[in-house]
């Protein structure tokens, strides 16, 4: 049986010794009034325990029974509705909620270790509590005051929940052919008629009503992607004075029989006459979307290091327990019948992979969550900017990056457990599967790789780069003198070199021909992506330098932190050679090719 | 719902084109006797006639379905039974095996493209009749004539299946902690006591009895490895007339639940006073069982190949016909809403990702069969030590790269599919479960690269490599002259170039320190996989240059030939920077980390 515990000295270490959270309580940035040492300690456990406690728990079991379908009803496995109340009454759905609709305020880099914890212990669980975060994201930014007040407060607390409408069959990532379509009534509402697929907690039983979010089409809509508005439907009509009303219009025609995530229902939903209000401007959809798509990408992005991270959990427990074969320079353990597997060069050159991804990642999502909090909470400008600069350069690469290390890892995980990785009673081969829809949906990780080629990188010259190489060059520049610190501002140094080598070669053949930039941009996210941990991993070992010297009692961790910075250093940075040396080969290859 | 349709044209250009292999009719080579145009012909047309008619309307069936387990008594899915009656009334069984025992002799070379079909059809199928092939060639090695008589015949016509049972819950891959125990009876027969686990057809309902290769220890067997002993046990007691007796204490306690390969029963096994005899000599039983699984590690390469075959194929379709953004040059298909997906440069590269390896992996498969006949069947002991070097240096190649490339482009094939591909409905997310199973047994991946750096590539001095890089080598030097072939030989070359400078770092590297080749061993592996795919893609190039001058009229088949080598060239072959510049930074990193 698989075993989750929550990474508590992980995070600790990264929000208060590397990222130093405190100093924006100094700063005076809203929300952190209260961010202190205990806060903070109190908040990530009471997070471990509501996962490891009740979370973890049903996810197996989640797996195995999945969501059952009955005449338009969903019905959740077993304990899901009971975990779901636990999880609302404990608040956790309005901790970075305006206080305006009853949340706490709190800062996104105190949100997002739950975030990874719930992902970790129970994927399936946190989609319903993910998407109804986005909706929110939605409804705050780009609806009217009227909108906000009739559907928020149920949403913030977690009463009911909100889900995102975007794909039809015959429109996925071109969202410009849906035809779902909104007919105006007098009185300011619309009526919506069309069919939505792969609507993920489309409908359940957890919640007293479901608010979706649905893109469809005006009759005076223009043709394409400039042509989609989006409405608030809820699957219950609420009355003006927030009650409930009549059905609305809105059922759930099947659910899908998927690889994994069982126990997340992905629903066709069909929209019949089903009133709604248009959220945002007519015919900007796509933005307002945009506004709740571009969190709900680092959010899947996460999805794919709490898998990583519950895979080399217990990857290597099994590593350190299962005696297998010999020590190559003779036994270890003589007086027992075989050596444990971690022993094994190709065990330990696994593990490492698993475990400098899911440090290097966390450290990358707490600091993305930080930008986060400056951009919607600082009142200076010019900090907003970089911060919002930063966002946007590392949204696609944390989101393509970190679901395909996902994935990866959680498939090393099954391979260190040999056949028993393969075996359902293991739960490691549900990671696995879990773990494959996180690189699909939220824009496939193609169309990251697009954004970031096409959008991030050629933005006004560079200036979302900057936001990111100005600051790594800079790390580099002031720690290289420090003898300490030399093996990692060195592998810092070439993973930066390579990047701005591939960055170059991109933006100078992708002006004269777009295809050369789509050709290259797999590997151009992969090979940034891999600078941007380095980065991560330079960051982190300054500090583990630091925590060597005035904290020695703990010293076995900042060893094993610089171990880690080592290893990826070493044996990840130099795989960009690889990238690098593809990328240049242009894409006449691959657009030349009969098929 | 995913189509099938057997990749004939390309067997016979590499078998007629780029092999020759009629060649060895000429040369006398016995089994070949028959061997030309239209006996290859027809027995493509009839093993793609079964696996496209018979075998792959059952596959998804029977991934819904999945074997029963009931009181010991194991049921494949519906139609799997009939379907084996089909089979094994074609003669498919027999292909290969000796006349003496009922078999056609056929050489290896032309049943590996019947079972890279059916391991595209119907994976789960395939697994019975392998793994009696895999009993048969143990048997037929190391039997006495006595066992050969009584077992092989019924094996060959496939009334009998034959299965290997190795693994216990305490041993996988270390074999020397097995526990089963051999107690030798008056009779000169043994009881076999113990419980083996993952034993894959160890119980079924399709045969009329099941012959276990069982390793177990005898009483007097020195420890470790080197005191393990084969045993033929018959889970019904076969009588010296041959008739079936009494059963004969094997049974199975139940089967696993597993990831993929749902219509194939992994069973554990019982043997509670199992009556069996002696295959081999005493304490010899891992020489024996290796026969077995050379040929095994051989055959479940052959499952990443077809897994990927059948992925790109759909994935091929599916790119044509789903139409979903435009072409970054400007509509291609203006009249219609939208491009197809193939416009794409990612879509492309991830298609052709598939194609180069299917098609440069069933080359080697197909080289790498006929060595095995030249081995097996020549009378040139010069001859016969060159094909066997040959196929020792590329077994854990073959297994490991086909089966991890078997995964990933099973995993690309959904990813095109985008959400489609996670749905079952559409098949695809099947192959990605089916495909994993195959990185892990026969000897999980690692340990093929283990075995790569540890056994094949410090065998005397680097023999078994020359037997790779001499013809690779001597190739680049015939044809780099001519200009229709330089881009190719260049692009072999560099791979060579980078595989002989990782193979001497390695081996100079692994001399002072084991640990050294074991860290690098997995990327050693693939770099050398890159360098061999890379020759057997400069050979197809060389055969389609002279198609296209001799037969204008396929000139599409051989122009998109030499685009699919062109993309291996200068797509794939790039890759092996990354891996030599990871190898080379060497094992401490590795090693020296705390866990």
């Amino acid at each position: 049986m698989p075993q989750f515990r929550a990474p508590i000295r992980d995070f600790e270490f990264i929000l208060n010794e590397v990222l130093n959270v405190q100093q924006y309580k100094e700063k005076g940035l809203k929300g952190f009034e209260d961010v202190d040492d205990n806060l903070i300690s109190a908040l990530l456990d009471q997070g471990a325990k509501l996962c490891e406690e009740v979370l973890f728990p049903l996810n197996q079991s989640g797996d195995e029974q999945g969501v059952s379908f009955d005449k338009g009803n969903v019905t959740l496995p077993d304990g899901f509705k009971e975990a779901y109340k636990t999880y609302i009454e404990s608040g956790w759905t309005s901790f970075t909620c305006d206080p305006a609709y009853g949340g706490q305020g709190l800062p996104e880099v105190l949100n997002m270790p739950i975030i990874e914890m719930i992902c970790s212990a129970n994927l399936s669980f946190g989609m319903t509590p993910g998407l109804t975060h986005g909706a929110y994201n939605a409804i705050y930014m780009h609806g009217s005051d009227e909108i906000k007040q009739r559907y928020l407060p149920k949403m913030v607390d977690g009463t009911w929940s909100g889900v995102m409408c975007l794909t039809e069959p015959q429109c996925g990532t071109d969202l410009g052919l849906i035809t779902t379509k909104a007919t105006p009534n007098d009185d300011g509402s619309y009526n919506i008629d069309g069919s939505k697929i792969f609507i993920s907690s489309g409908e359940q039983d957890a919640t007293e009503n479901i608010i979706h979010l649905v893109l469809a089409k005006l009759p005076d809509a223009p043709d394409g992607v400039k042509g989609i508005s989006l409405f608030v439907v809820p699957k219950m009509w609420v009355n003006e004075d927030g009650s409930i009303g009549d059905a609305n219009g809105v059922s759930c025609g099947s659910i899908e029989h998927k690889m994994g995530i069982h126990a997340s229902p992905t629903c066709v939903m069909n929209y019949e006459g089903a009133k709604g209000y248009l959220v945002g401007q007519k015919h900007k959809g796509l933005r307002a979307m945009f506004t709740m798509m571009n969190e709900a990408r680092l959010y899947v992005g996460i999805q794919g290091l709490g898998l990583a991270e519950i895979a080399y959990q217990n990857a290597l427990e099994y590593a350190k327990e299962r005696l297998q074969g010999r020590d190559l320079h003779g036994p270890k353990y003589p007086q027992k019948k075989a050596d444990p597997l971690i022993v094994h060069p190709d065990i330990r050159r696994m593990l490492l992979i698993m475990k400098s991804f899911c440090e290097g990642a966390r450290m990358l999502a707490l600091q993305t969550a930080l930008k986060l909090d400056v951009e919607k909470r600082s009142e200076d400008e010019q900090e907003i900017e970089q911060a919002d600069h930063f966002v946007q350069l590392i949204t696609p690469i944390l989101k393509a990056y970190f679901t395909d290390m996902g994935h990866e890892v959680a498939n090393l995980g099954m391979q260190i457990y040999g056949g028993h990785g393969y075996i359902r009673e293991y739960g490691m081969e549900q990671y696995a599967r879990d773990a494959r829809i996180a690189q699909i949906y939220e824009g496939a990780n193609g169309i990251q790789a697009l954004d970031l080629v096409g959008r991030k990188l050629p933005k006004d010259t560079g200036k979302y780069l900057r936001s990111f190489f100005h600051p790594a060059t800079e790390f580099v520049a002031e720690h290289r003198e420090n003898s300490d610190m030399a093996e990692f501002t060195k592998g810092l140094h070439t993973a930066l070199k390579n990047a701005q080598q591939a960055s170059l070669w991109v933006a100078a053949n992708g002006m004269g021909d777009p295809n050369e930039a789509a050709a290259a941009s797999v590997d151009y996210l992969k090979l940034m992506a891999i600078a941007v941990m380095a980065y991560m991993w330079a960051q982190m070992a300054l500090a583990a330098q630091k925590g060597i010297k005035e904290n020695s009692s703990d010293s076995e961790f900042y060893e094993a932190k610089l171990d880690t910075a080592r290893f990826f250093m070493k044996k990840v940075v130099p795989t960009q050679y690889g990238l690098l040396a593809t990328i240049v080969e242009g894409a006449k290859p691959v657009m030349a090719a009969r098929l």
